[in-house]
Parts: structure tokens; C-alpha cells; sequence
């Protein structure tokens, strides 16, 4: 039987998990939808990711893509890889892709919610999924920050070492920030790729602006230095989720010569 | 030193506790709070609860008490007892109470919050803290059940078995359905004081009528029969959180010879 290309929707409880990526001896998410890919079709089969989410980040709609020569149906796949993934991982869609389909290189760009708690004591429910931050925050100067972040910049400021992407080129579509109750406050962020740690930075950054720690103006500038040290501390991994992959036309098609499809 | 007692406003994740109230060997919030309240006071002291809630329940607002001839300060208590909690317990608010104040006794009320995840693949994310219900339930259905609890009831159908409540007539202020995201809807309930189970058992005889397995008169043929089998099945406990305890005027006080407090 000719080669298929199956796509994957999946949630995750990234507490658990030393991230995404396969790393030998660990439990990652892309091992653990292996071994279940494995499990079904008796083939070892590598299982690309859009994103490489870091150890203890969530995602609500990671998307990931293998390749099969068996005959299982998308319905098939989607109750059985359930049955073999442990529970804090889900795949909630499957679908028939063009055989050979890369969801990152195919990817028009990704949604982000970070997310803080600033009651002065910690949140018990949202231990692992939450970062705290104790402060009454200024949202009136995060939400001035936060516009900086818009349009196209070079993030180099917003990187962290290690990252293998070429350059730090990113076009940023939305970052606003919301009252999600009492004591949360979100910060979601739409972009077309993210370089390593770019929105942990973005939400530290943010971070500092909302306890007076560094006035709103501090994003602007520290885009323009393309200095790390002039962006603000990385944000723990635990407030992260990945929310969304967008491959379809509500945003714009990524330029044809923009091979850089190799960051997070 | 005279006698002090003190109100706890207390979160916690159930998913690791065998419930609310000390039981030998076992692993429970009332257990843990004590220990801590030991480990300040260096006295053993009774913490007593405004709910006893079951194993994998969960609590925003439960409230707490406790008795002490000692001089540490509310705030000193708030400080020490976050640090001597393991972190799925939380004291977010301490407050100096007339002596002896008891926190069921004096509730007007209590408010619960019961998650349904209805999408056909279960959540990762909220594993431990909804009921996977993978139907398209009829939100309107369950709309029109909902509202035959409201008012005071004799609610012995919706009482589990070993209830130490002399009867079960109890007063439903508020009974509404929301709809939490595409996935997700919240049965919310407001009540003055409710039997063993009680929201349990709304909340799953709510589930029945949104999967169509039972007419949305239900509801109220199953009060009015008083008869257990008459009404659904019990919710797990993961979907249930007591969100707050109500002391204040937003809810009427319960009149003087109401002394069947002893319920849940």
C-alpha cells in the first residue's frame, strides 16, 4: 500500500514530560505518541511535531503528523492511539493529509496563552499550570508593553542560547492581555514561529513591567538592543500552553523563500 | 492567653486526598491543616471544617476554623501555614473570629461548581478535574431540569446511603447551566446546606437528561418521590468544587431552630 500522512490534534499535561522531544531515557510526548503509533501499526514511526514544547509546557492543540503504509482508518487511529497513550495525553483529531505533509513547515503560526496568578498565596489547583507572581500588576502598562510586541521584529532579544533557528525575524499578529478572573491574568500571543523560549521571555518581560520593575517602554527597547540581557527573565515553563496551530487562511501564508521553519 | 479562633479560607486539588476529614492512615485536607496548625502552635489542635467534602473533590473556598491560646498573629498563621502545607493545600485568607466561632454552624450556605467534559476524547489537562460525558447533551433539557431544584425541597432521593442528616429538606437559591467553552459546561448550584452527595447526584441525573435517557421532568418526579433509584446516578467526585462557603447577608440566615447542620 502506498504511504499515507496522518495529522494529529493533541492535548497534554506537560507536567510530567521533559517536553516534546524525544530524548533518550525520558518521558517525552513525541516518544509517548510513538510507542503508541508503534503499538497499533507494528512499525517503529518517527512522530514530527509543530512545535518542541519544553518540559513542564501544556499544549491544548499541539499538531503532529506520521507516516503510515497500513490501512487503519482516521477513526480507528483516533480511539486506539487513546487506548495505548498514558492519560495525560490525548489526540483529540485525526486526519488524511497529502502524503509527505510537515505540520511545522506547513504551519502559518501559532497561539499561546501564558498564564499568571498574583494572589499574594499560590494557587493549589493551578500549581503545575500557573506562574506566581504576587504583585498587584499594572495591566494598563503590560497592555502598552505588550503592543511593542506587534507586527515584525528581530526577537533576538527574546531568544534563548542554543537556538538553532538562523535568524530571529517574527511577525507577531496578536499579544494582548486578559482578566481570566480574581487573581489570573492571561497573555495570549499569536505569531508565524517563535524562536527558543521567545514567548517565556515575552511573558517575564511582562512580568517585570506589570510590578513597576521596568517601565513600558522596556519592550520597544530591548527588541532594539537584540540584547538577551536586556529582555526580561524567562518565565517558568509550568504557565505555558500551547493553544492552537494554524495551518489554514485565517492567517497569512508564510513567504515561499522562508526556510527558517527550523525554530520552536 | 484567652481562647482565639480563627476563619481559614482554604483551596485544594482532591485528587490526592482521601476527602476532607481525618481517617486513620489515610492522606486528607482536615489532616494536613492540623498537622500545620502542630507544627506553629506546637499544640495538637481540631481544625474544623465548614464541609466534608469526598475523596477527589476539590475546593476554591473552603472554609476552616480552629481554636488557640497562642499570640501568632493572622498574618503570621497565612505566612507559616503555606509553608508547612503541602502544596495542593492553600490558606489564602486568615481572620480573628469571635471564640468558639464554628464555621458549619454559622454557614448560610455553600456554592458548588460541577464540570462536565463533553467532548468525545477525554481532556488530559482536566483529567482529574471533570467528568468526561462525551455526548452532545441538550443544554436546553438540562436548562428546564436544573430549575425544578430551586426552592426548598425535601431532596431524600438525591441523598446517598450512610447520611447522618436528620432529614433532608434543604432550600436550592440558585441551579444554573453555563457553558464554560466548546467542550466544557458547568452545572453551578447555590444552596443553604446540602445531604451526602446531593450535588453528586444533581449533577448526574443532570447528565442523563442532557444524553436524552431521561425527560427533563425527571427532575422533579424523582424529588417528589423521595426514592433514591428514583433519581441518577452520583458524579464522580473529580468534577465537584466547593467553590465558596457564604457567612455573609448575600444569603438569608438560617432560621434558629435550624439545627440539622450536621449534613454535609
Amino acid at each position: 500500500m502506498s504511504l499515507r500522512t496522518l495529522k494529529l490534534v493533541v492535548e497534554y499535561d506537560g507536567t510530567d514530560f521533559a517536553g516534546w522531544q524525544v530524548q533518550g531515557g525520558q518521558r517525552t510526548v513525541q516518544g509517548a505518541l510513538q510507542e503508541a503509533v508503534e503499538a497499533m501499526t507494528r512499525v517503529a514511526t518517527p512522530v514530527r511535531g509543530a512545535s518542541r514544547t519544553d518540559a513542564g509546557v501544556h499544549a491544548l492543540g499541539q499538531v503532529a503528523a506520521f507516516d503510515t503504509k497500513g490501512e487503519i482508518s482516521p477513526r480507528s487511529f483516533l480511539r486506539g492511539l487513546n487506548r495505548y497513550l498514558p492519560d495525560d495525553v490525548v489526540v483529540h483529531e485525526v486526519e488524511e493529509m497529502a502524503p509527505g505533509w510537515d505540520p511545522k513547515r506547513s504551519a502559518r503560526g501559532k497561539r499561546y496563552r501564558y498564564v499568571y496568578w498574583t494572589r499574594p498565596s499560590p494557587s493549589a489547583l493551578d500549581r503545575h499550570r500557573a506562574w506566581h507572581l504576587p504583585y498587584a500588576l499594572d495591566l494598563g502598562a503590560m497592555r502598552a508593553a505588550a503592543e511593542a510586541f506587534l507586527g515584525t521584529h528581530d526577537f533576538e532579544a527574546f531568544r534563548a542560547s542554543g537556538c538553532v533557528a538562523k535568524h530571529a525575524h517574527r511577525t507577531i499578529y496578536e499579544a494582548r492581555l486578559e482578566e481570566a478572573g480574581p487573581h489570573r491574568l492571561h497573555f495570549v500571543v499569536v505569531g508565524n514561529a517563535f524562536v527558543r523560549n521567545m514567548v517565556r521571555i515575552m511573558a517575564g518581560t511582562l512580568g517585570e513591567v506589570g510590578r513597576g520593575k521596568r517601565d513600558s517602554s522596556g519592550v520597544a527597547s530591548a527588541l532594539q538592543s537584540r540584547r538577551r540581557e536586556e529582555a526580561g527573565r524567562t518565565a517558568p515553563a509550568r504557565g505555558l500552553f500551547l493553544e492552537e496551530v494554524v495551518h489554514d487562511d485565517r492567517l497569512p501564508a508564510r513567504p515561499a523563500d522562508d526556510v527558517d521553519w527550523r525554530g520552536r
